[in-house]
């Protein structure tokens, strides 16, 4: 693992950075408590798991542009100072357990 | 596609089985609110990136979790029926997006 | 688990059935060859990501033909004989695996 | 997509690199050659469900093991040479298809 005593990234996310991401995960809350309401409502089971589908694609896309961001800044700036191969191990763990 | 037209279960979900996957779902909800903070407190990517691993998890085990009930009540009962391969065909096609 | 002493489809596979599944695997078998090709060529990582996600969508959908059969044959046949949720468990069981 | 006139990795793979990934690709092969036997006995389908579940797994930590090769070698020399962002574009690309 990166040390990262702050745990931050390198770079910080700009107040529109914050926003967007922000957003799809406020969609991504709506759609989890629409899923509540169709259970509530006994709704059909194939709908439900349509609906599942739909959030784990959309949090998919969001954990990519996450993870792309990543690579840009912290990883770059770990290859640039020398420490590439650790930054890429701890990218390379988390996409595992991403990609299940 | 196997006709629905109220698009019910075949047999409802009772008040128990409805709160057993509602109250999972508000851990889902609340989690997603979780990165919202993770984002605005500008925390490290790759732990957010943990965080959308377990939610999405999570997402996977309630959908395998309807899906189990599906099998059990809707499609057992079209197979019993007789119109077992339509309500099959439906499942494996919603199955087939839910395992992306 | 469901009991299977003989570990056998219901329904025996046609030869017809045999042979289209067992191409299939032929040709994925074909791709996996390909892909040591690549490697001891040296050929460019992306592209050698490319093939392998190519295979994985292919035995993907073969696991998919497989299971969609097994539900139709086995799981509809259990279930007609009031056995119907072992088998419905087991198979639930694999397509967690699967769909990882 | 990053400019590869010659499509190869920016280091050559290693005699012993190149014996380490076509070993785990002939065991695959032998996986995949193993499942068409299991259909042409007319093996259980859930048996052969675990078994195109394993070839996946191993397919996958091939290519996990192929992506932080490239990930340390092409794409750090791409962010290094400042292009890097191109570079990691296109492994989020290939990512994104093999984490289907």
């Amino acid at each position: 693992m990166v040390e990262q005593v702050d745990k931050h990234p390198v770079t910080p996310r700009s107040k529109d950075e914050k926003e967007a991401v922000v957003n799809r995960l406020k969609r991504i809350e709506g759609q989890v408590r629409g899923i509540q309401k169709m259970i509530e409502e006994d709704r059909y089971c194939v709908d439900v798991l349509v609906q599942i589908s739909a959030i784990n694609a959309a949090l998919k896309k969001v954990g990519f542009s996450v993870a792309e961001r990543h690579t840009k800044h912290c990883v770059s700036s770990a290859v640039k100072s020398g420490e590439g191969n650790e930054a890429i191990d701890e990218l390379m763990e988390v996409m595992k357990q991403f990609s299940k």
